[in-house]
């Protein structure tokens, strides 16, 4: 029968609309209270209607002591779909809770890529304990999967694949479709691949289109336009690009001699861009992985790295001021104003920057116009720059009275709005050439350029003009 | 017949394999060279092999005389699905550059909600002249579609949807499906929307299903377990968030009264994810929109008002520091250290934020655990900060040899980094709660108090201790 999620609250007004698909704060603290009264009973009622990955949710919200109480209490109603979507770090703690009967039948339950998914994360004795409760076809699946390496198309598709000879008809694809035992076929499919006698897939046929056409009717007139084929060493990332580049619902995964090994769908290349997206804009950031559900200490570790990276940076630009140390003595504005040169390049900076990631990773910045975008971006920056150079010497002549310091100021933030534009594109191209992901590293560099050239360009200015 | 995308270049060895899906240079160049010699039949046999997308890839990558040169010589080959997937800026251009009767072709061809996605942000004349090229049932599907806003999924829906009463069985749907007129069923489907007689969707069943069951098998026997309804009325940022947390391929649309008038499937959905992670990377970045295709003057004005507030922020700070110039006029190393306090600040501030935000979009950031959170990230600042204070304690006392400027950094460090944890993460949740898109402005004002916070606690307790 179908089990119809429900809106986690009444869907009412502009407020409620925007909170759609949020657990409620006061669902959690129902369950929260079940637990402590230790009513297996009222937790199941109120967990029953909860969808898998919602579930996961609310364990990734709680603490750690209600989390561990909840799963024991919750312990035989627990299914491996909810291992599957909690959160790395949360998933090996609640496995280490769960009794090995429960955790058997959780993991016997879910289809093999499933379980790859779940355990390939896991510390090496946990993995094993899951290998070992898995039938044997189920494990040699797994283990196979396992060994394509991690990111990988093969590691991510499906090995259950609907396929079909070249020469078959519609009628023989259905009486196939017909016959096939359940088990032997993907929970969900949408396309037959129809492959050559070398096993190399030639098309995909939807299953729409297969149950409206005749018997007769070869599959060959009937296959789909867009069709990709995926090697199985593909980077996960780049079949996700492609999926959404090329509107696929799946497509077929081949091994190194072309031979159909497997199918990857829709479902889950989103699930990888997703993925991919966060990963981005963490590294963005200089947060190498991190979640919410990570333990202090494990948040500090990740996030020190990138800290001590702008540490050395920022010291690198404390020594440009030093050799400036006199010029400020006796002009203490200087002091004063440099943080706003190096601040607006600093910005003008990451936004060149962001843009140059982002354009990356679609694929959108090539050899074709890599020239055109960063004159484009040392333009931005020329007219940007010269309209805060006006400002800003109005404003330093206004504030500290004196017109060389505004024009100072103002030909020190043209070139560091510039040099921003230049170093925010070619530092990133520059990485990706070296095979360095961009988003991880571009920050760091970009800002030490915009901090030393800012700082320079400011206060070796005013050190020429105005002592 | 199968018309296979062919990789863009040969896939062999991990250079080739990370350049996977990349428009070739060369490609680019043959494509201009035929444009530049005017060779109609070599430019056709260069784009036939390309997809749409590519197709559109290139057009943005070329500049403007290039781009309108290309058009015309394509001219009659053009098809609508390539004007799809243009980028906005680039779309408008390439349909002034049509003629008239290119056009029509190319929207003729189309499906009625991808003439609503390519329209939509066209300006209004380039509306109407597309609007009235179309046959009166479309553009009747067309202005329906237009009538619900933009990004809610009443706009992103499909209009043509299968759908079969709750007491068919399969033999019935099969015939339905197959009496069918091609022109009233979508392009693509994987789904049967069972309704009750108020046309309310209680389910969903897959193709395959179907085609695997008995054909007196009664539909409610066969139901997909996961089933999510649509109020056309709900966001497509929404939208797309459910089908990834639930694992959806196609979800049923509902009007106010909950009858079924359209369907969402998931490669929609994928797309919607891209966008709205684009548009969170870009406004983190405080970059509005922007594309690389855009110009010079376009880019400029997405970028200065960030810009501009930047500047106001740093000026704040700088009206700080301007506080202290009796204390930095006696001790020029106030000026030189300074930077480094607030730019540790802005790092961890931003890390804080990037992490909240992104939290606060997958709907992991909630009233259940957000005390905890900003617990969280406080104590993470104030390790952090303690680390990196004994480092700049340390780097104090070596450089300027004063063991108590060492000391003033260090307390300010610990200080700045604690607030940097406590406003990195307060300040979105703040805004998320007041209806702004914390990914638009929490930047702004987290750097607002890193560097007023940072520049006050050093200078006010250098002038406190130090003179």
């Amino acid at each position: 029968m179908s089990e119809q999620i429900e809106d986690l609250e009444l869907a009412t007004g502009e407020d409620a609309e925007r909170q759609a698909y949020k657990l409620e704060p006061k669902t959690v603290a129902s369950v929260l209270y079940a637990v402590d009264i230790d009513d297996r009973e009222k937790l199941t009622e109120l967990m029953d209607p909860l969808h898998a990955a919602d579930i996961a949710d609310l364990l990734e919200q709680i603490n750690a002591f209600d989390r561990s109480r909840l799963v024991r209490l919750y312990d035989r109603e627990f299914d491996g779909e909810i291992l599957s979507e909690l959160d790395e770090s949360i998933r090996e703690e609640v496995i280490a809770v769960l009794t090995p009967q429960v955790l058997s039948q959780a993991v016997r339950d879910m289809d093999s890529d499933d379980v790859v998914d779940l355990i390939e994360d896991l510390e090496d004795d946990q993995q094993e304990a899951i290998l070992e409760v898995l039938e044997d076809a189920d494990r040699v699946a797994v283990e196979q999967a396992l060994n394509w390496p991690e990111y990988s198309a093969g590691r991510l598709m499906q090995r259950e694949v609907v396929m079909a000879p070249e020469h078959w008809t519609v009628g023989q694809a259905i009486d196939h479709l017909r016959g096939t035992a359940e088990e032997d076929l993907p929970d969900q499919f949408y396309h037959i691949v129809m492959v050559d006698p070398r096993l190399h897939p030639v098309g995909n046929v939807t299953l729409g289109k297969l149950m409206r056409s005749k018997r007769a009717t070869p599959l060959r007139d009937i296959l789909e336009e867009t069709f990709q084929i995926i090697p199985a060493m593909r980077d996960e990332g780049d079949v996700a690009y492609a999926f959404n580049q090329y509107h696929l619902i799946s497509a077929p995964v081949v091994d190194d001699e072309g031979r159909l090994i497997g199918v990857i769908t829709i479902d889950d290349a989103m699930a990888v861009l997703d993925e991919e997206h966060e990963e981005d804009i963490l590294r963005l950031a200089g947060v190498g992985e991190g979640s919410l559900s990570d333990r202090v200490v494990e948040t500090t570790k990740q996030r020190l790295p990138w800290l001590a990276v702008n540490l050395v940076t920022a010291i690198a630009a404390s020594m440009v001021i030093s050799q400036f140390e006199a010029a400020i003595a006796q002009i203490v504005a200087l002091a004063v104003l440099m943080p706003i040169v190096a601040s607006m390049g600093g910005n003008a900076g990451t936004q060149s920057l962001t843009v140059a990631v982002r354009a990356i990773a679609t694929k959108d910045l090539t050899g074709s116009n890599v020239w055109r975008v960063i004159r484009r971006e040392c333009l931005v920056g020329l007219v940007n720059g010269v309209i805060f150079a006006v400002v800003m010497g109005v404003v330093g002549i206004i504030w500290f009275g004196s017109p060389a310091l505004g024009y100072v100021i103002a030909v020190a933030m043209v070139i560091n709005m510039v040099v921003a534009g230049l170093a925010g594109t070619g530092i990133p191209i520059l990485l990706e050439r070296v095979g360095v992901d961009p988003a991880l590293a571009s920050g760091a560099f970009v800002t030490t350029v915009t901090d030393v050239v800012g700082f320079f360009a400011f206060l070796g200015l005013a050190a020429a003009v105005l002592l």
